[in-house]
């Protein structure tokens, strides 16, 4: 978790990027916005893209965690499904704005960074992947549709809600995220 | 559908913009590339936005029209899902090169160009959950997941593949779409 000092210059950066764009955006101005020092902000920050990928590694980050600390419960198969789609619609439908920057800018991450989040998507993906597996192995889940495709429905309208979804609209992160757990254990049933 | 001739400038230009970006592609080089005249290319279109514009227009007109198609043929909501979601996924992801582009310059459309598309992405959601909520209604379908939600599901997977499909990768899209298919209907049962 980032501290308090973090977390302010990276909420007003997103805030920033999310209304007038990235390269619009000075570190200046996030200076102004986050009320911390140039001096503070080069102390978390090597430069404006690190901020980019900053803002992005650590919702994926707690997802991860997220994710780790549910299967290490031990529930059944469907439970962890349960719990691991919850979270993972709440902690990105309370965050969209922070997402949609990501996705609109990540294209300037150099190699380095690049490789990271690939490599830190794709164990995301494979650990959810195994989750499926597992329970279609079990029994648990019917095997009717491969895992794989499982994986792409799921994450498929997770990785849109920055597309359409509003954390402030008529469906708040965790009624939509019940809806969606729902959908996917009613169709691996 | 697009003439011969409008065709090969179309399959130029996506080949070009989603090789080397729209911005660094000329008239120019669309027009080598897909061995026509200049006079040709503006016979169709009238400038470089005009081309982005109907790459997009063609495929989700093309989608429209097989919707409205499906639904005319009066089958039980199962197989209207089924239809329409087959048609929907196999034309995606054999053009995911079309949507990719379009969703990357896509904020370069003025504003009229916008609004119609908006429009038309707005028409065919709305008839979908037409479709999706009738089957509820008839108790085909369940309703424990509402009815928008389950469009933003299958939608979802849709808009996702051109970060993620090949057509020539291991899944041909015909299998695939068979698969979203299935999900989506076990799902609604």
């Amino acid at each position: 978790m980032p501290g308090a000092t973090e977390q302010k210059i990276i909420d007003a950066a997103v805030r920033l990027f999310a209304s007038q764009g990235y390269d619009a955006t000075s570190v200046q101005e996030i200076v102004t916005a986050a009320e911390v020092t140039k001096g503070a902000l080069y102390h978390y920050f090597r430069a404006k893209d690190d901020l980019l990928f900053e803002i992005y590694r650590l919702l994926i980050t707690a997802q991860s965690a997220d994710m780790d600390r549910i299967i290490e419960l031990g529930l059944s198969s469907a439970d962890t499904v349960r719990e691991i789609l919850v979270s993972l619609v709440v902690s990105t439908a309370e965050r969209v704005d922070e997402t949609a920057v990501f996705v609109r800018e990540m294209h300037r991450l150099d190699e380095a960074r690049m490789t990271e989040f690939r490599a830190e998507r794709r164990r995301y993906h494979e650990t959810f992947l195994g989750v499926i597996e597992k329970g279609q192995a079990d029994g648990e889940f019917s095997s009717a549709v491969p895992a794989d495709t499982v994986v792409r429905i799921a994450f498929g309208v997770v990785n849109q809600l920055p597309v359409w979804y509003r954390p402030d609209g008529p469906k708040p992160p965790a009624r939509l995220a019940g809806e969606i757990a729902d959908f996917v254990l009613a169709g691996l049933r």
